[in-house]
């Protein structure tokens, strides 16, 4: 399994150019593309601006030399590569496993090219078996909680040993466990206008290719 | 004027009974009706829990001996009564002057009712002549401003000092300088679906009264 994440990873670093602006992902899969790119700007003397999603792969970045700068600083990006959790035939997906969907989504929001690397057990038909992270207020968080369990979407609070967890930008996230999201648009309008709601992992419409790593070989899915 | 402010909290606390969970709002209206509330606490033993809106508004209930919840502690909130910055005539409004905008509609929306208490210049015709507040996370808050910049809603980032004023929950507010709102329902769905907005000011539909503070006496609109 690491070798396959580790051939997407090296695969989607082929469509990083010189002078790129590029957004770097997060999570298992993304990190070996992070890891790859610091090789090249190494080994190869690639000359990139790298643009992070968390905390944590701007540590790896950051530790590997890559120069970088904040979202802020840039007026766009050109290539955003990073992992997914689910994806559906429509290259609809969820992310947000790693806690980092709102940094995530915000770097993809301002990219002119997102790119996803996933293993092939990501694929799915419909999206939803993945629990769905959902970015929250801290401030009448167990309010949204039970608001969500009115509504049959069994949800959780993710804990971070015994308390809930905090997002790099200082929220909570809430699971929601739907098994099946028979409307993936209809779902994100619902939660974008849930008050309380920071953001959610559904990316709907963001993304034109995925890198899938499979036992027979890594195939490229494109729009 | 303040005492017109004052005439219209002291107003508003008769709707408080016995009993109630009560929506504490913040802001130069709103404080005297939080006063008042305490002054019935002490004085006419009144028995209510306050839920804050604000660290402000918390600091204040607390120095009158209101006792206090978090909106986590409570299932509901029977009444809340807070300030506005502009109402319309379908009784919609533009809240968040005070930064409070975030707490304050999550404690409305758990409110099965809500009472806004303002002076006689907060009655307009039209929403949009006050600055729209909108409240964002700080990582893309500059993409944000940019995005808003070449819709031309005349966006500016709200200060405090030289820095960017942060938020009770950690965000930043950036203030719409629009004029004119044509269509509140329409700005509000557009707001909530933009990555990186936390909440906006438009409060749609969340009220059911609004005790007015003129010249010439108070006055109580209805629903």
């Amino acid at each position: 399994m690491e070798n396959l994440k580790k051939q997407v990873g090296i695969e989607a670093a082929k469509f990083v150019k010189d002078g790129m602006i590029v957004g770097l992902g997060t999570g298992s899969t993304a990190k070996y593309f992070v890891e790859e790119i610091g090789r090249r700007v190494a080994e190869e003397g690639l000359n990139i601006v790298g643009v992070t999603t968390s905390n944590v792969t701007f540590d790896l970045a950051q530790s590997l030399n890559i120069p970088l700068k904040s979202i802020d600083e840039v007026e766009y990006v050109d290539l955003t590569v990073d992992g997914a959790d689910e994806v559906d035939p429509k290259y609809n997906g969820i992310k947000g496993g790693g806690a980092a969907l709102l940094m995530e989504k915000i770097v993809a929001t301002y990219s002119n090219d997102c790119i996803w690397i996933v293993d092939g057990s990501k694929i799915v038909e419909t999206l939803g078996k993945f629990p769905l992270p959902v970015e929250v207020v801290p401030y009448g968080a167990r309010r949204l909680l039970a608001k969500f369990e009115d509504k049959g979407y069994n949800p959780k609070m993710r804990l971070s040993g015994d308390d809930y967890l905090v997002t790099d930008m200082g929220h909570y996230i809430i699971d929601l466990h739907l098994e099946k999201i028979e409307d993936s648009y209809a779902l994100a309008d619902e939660l974008d206008n849930t008050v309380g709601v920071v953001e959610h992992g559904l990316f709907n419409d963001m993304i034109s290719k995925v890198i899938v790593a499979r036992e027979t070989g890594v195939e490229i899915l494109e729009k």
